[in-house]
């Protein structure tokens, strides 16, 4: 089951530059992890902004809630989800060359 | 190059049925036509709208103007475009297990 | 899965006052029906509008989707969905004098 | 009579770690008093966000002040509220199966 | 229980003219009804615009909904309802020269 | 010459505890003292937030920005302003059961 | 007392153009009658748009509304109101050279 | 050429008390400069809010830039602009009693 | 003196194609002239709406309005205009690679 | 490939002076570095406010997202972009006197 999600990131200004370095680190890690499992399957940066779009493949909200509150950069993001359903004139995700 | 595209079709309720029908029909299939040329990349339903998120990959801006505008809802549709860059936590599109 | 959602309905003001009729009695029937499957879980009115919030608990996404999609007012309603997680403080569903 | 209320977390970063913790387990015990009073009738996490949509079941719009204002998390909330009433589709809170 | 409702007038420009003036006909004879009984307690216009502000003191959210929604203009209405509660710094309605 | 005026209240976390009671006794007897002359004739909680709707009647906005201005907590406040006029419906303020 | 008054005007496309060229006629006469009496003391279009800004200097709230709900365009005007307040760095009307 | 300008002033509340009161002298001093060479031609104070509506008589948009970027506030200001063009049916400057 | 405009067409509907057409080659021809004078200086499409942003390089702000209202779609545009000022940062319009 | 982009600057108050001017110096360099590489095409001062708009002409996405981000005042800028295409009514970038 997919969603879209929006997070976009607003650290204030006077933490510690060490703390941030961290916690940057922390979250690529954390982002690795989900996307090897299968379940984080889109990233992409939005130009000009410290944010991102993602789509999730989960279980269900209670999952997605429990990977979103694990960022360890959550205190410091702004999300918005969005659920997404099967779209009727979607052919799928074999290769584009194969769907002829 | 890749963009987050956002449609919702606002159909006015006085159209002729026939002439929907056709153009739902037109869309669909313009729709596949892009798919296959590995252009349109993402397409979900929103749930609970008459809407959708895309992906598209395409040359450059001018590119995406010409597929969108070309769409034969177009008239009808209410579009809003986010460019996309490559976010640098993304692992890339190989296969999840081959990830590791 | 539970959901939260926001309906607003907005008809045309030229509409057949018979069709109007027979929506609603449709609309009704439709929201009965789903109430007694147990997915319908909680329906009230918004004080001063023509619009309700609604709980639903479906098996996911797609099958909210199909089942507010399929609702006889769709075309003239405006939806906004909130996926909804368990929530930690929550002592469940039994009756409150068996909560103590 | 019921209400739905949506309620925001928003702390400021340089509060005491430690008060954050006492605030959050008096805020745990805040809550499940009411629910066992029958008055905090639904509580939801809403996905990705420090937030819930709650519904209360009340006396009057003075006791739901009441209640809400004696969060102890109040000074850290944004709240809005939106009064509820009864939906002529409403098949009531009888067991589903036993709606047919 | 009070509540302050804001009421905006939005007809179409297409409506029969006398069917409109028995609108505001009966629309007059509804709010004098309620401001009668004691339960529509306060009505101002809004300087500029077809619209007005009121104050209603009723028994609860249904009753509120009733009312307003039994208003001949309803389905030309754009609503909204905010609850209100006792301030605790209010001195009552009692005569202004009495509350020294 | 009416008013309807909205207050809400945005205090610095970081503000002196006994700064702040004060602020606020001060702003009791401000509000106390304004009703007692008759200009400050409405004044509700709005349920769920730190903010009031009040009702002013003044002799002219110059008169209502200098009341405004002068509340004790106006730095912290979030002040909007409407304009209100006398409404064709309304009955008047004489008692309810005199308007038969 | 002055108010600011934003007008953007919003025709109905099939309007009569006999009956739209008489309204905007009106409403021109209907300018400079208040503009005569010293009531409508400023006038500006908003570049690119089909809206004004206007000053008005009159007795009171009912006032303004009077002048302002017998615009002929009135039916097809969306208005916002500002009640402006004289500002203590104003030195005044007088010519600019007779203020050094 | 005309100018509408929106200023709210929004001060830190951690500012020194006596540079806040130097700026403000200094602001009033700047305003009845610009007032003084005739270019800036109306300013009210906003009801309930510390800000204020402008008009300004420029020869171009920099000289407009350079004189409110000038302000000494301007670090706090939030300001809005609206170009203003003259309007058909604006009678003139000249005295009241002179249109007829 | 340069701004910068957003224009969106908004046709009805039910607009004689014919009609449609003529309008759509008078505003070609129209942008066409202003161009030609250097007045109408940057044209851009935005991808996936029917909508343009455009430069204008004009005497003054009632000359912007007058090209902006004579535009043949004028009844059909939604448009908002930014004034802009010289940027102390920009380099000029020579080419770039005199600029070093 | 062109872009719109709005570049607002919210400096927190407690920068450092030195800091800031030495950001703004870094800033100003960068900016001429990229318009001589004729990439930074467009710069302009929003009037009123400490803000610009600019058009940037770029390989893709990925360009502007890196030109962007490497701003020395990114960590401070609100920024939004807007993707252009080529509009069919646009005569060139040719000399206006050339365009006949």
């Amino acid at each position: 089951m997919e969603y879209l999600v929006r997070m976009r990131v607003d650290l204030p200004s006077d933490l510690d530059p060490d703390f941030v370095a961290t916690l940057l680190e922390q979250e690529r890690e954390y982002s690795h992890h989900w996307q090897r499992t299968g379940k984080w399957t889109g990233l992409w940066r939005i130009v000009g902004e410290w944010a991102n779009y993602s789509v999730f493949d989960v279980e269900d909200n209670d999952e997605l809630h429990q990977i979103l509150s694990g960022l360890p950069l959550f205190p410091y993001l702004e999300i918005s989800v969005t659920p997404l359903a099967a779209h009727p004139s979607w052919l799928g995700d074999s290769e584009p060359e194969a769907r002829g």
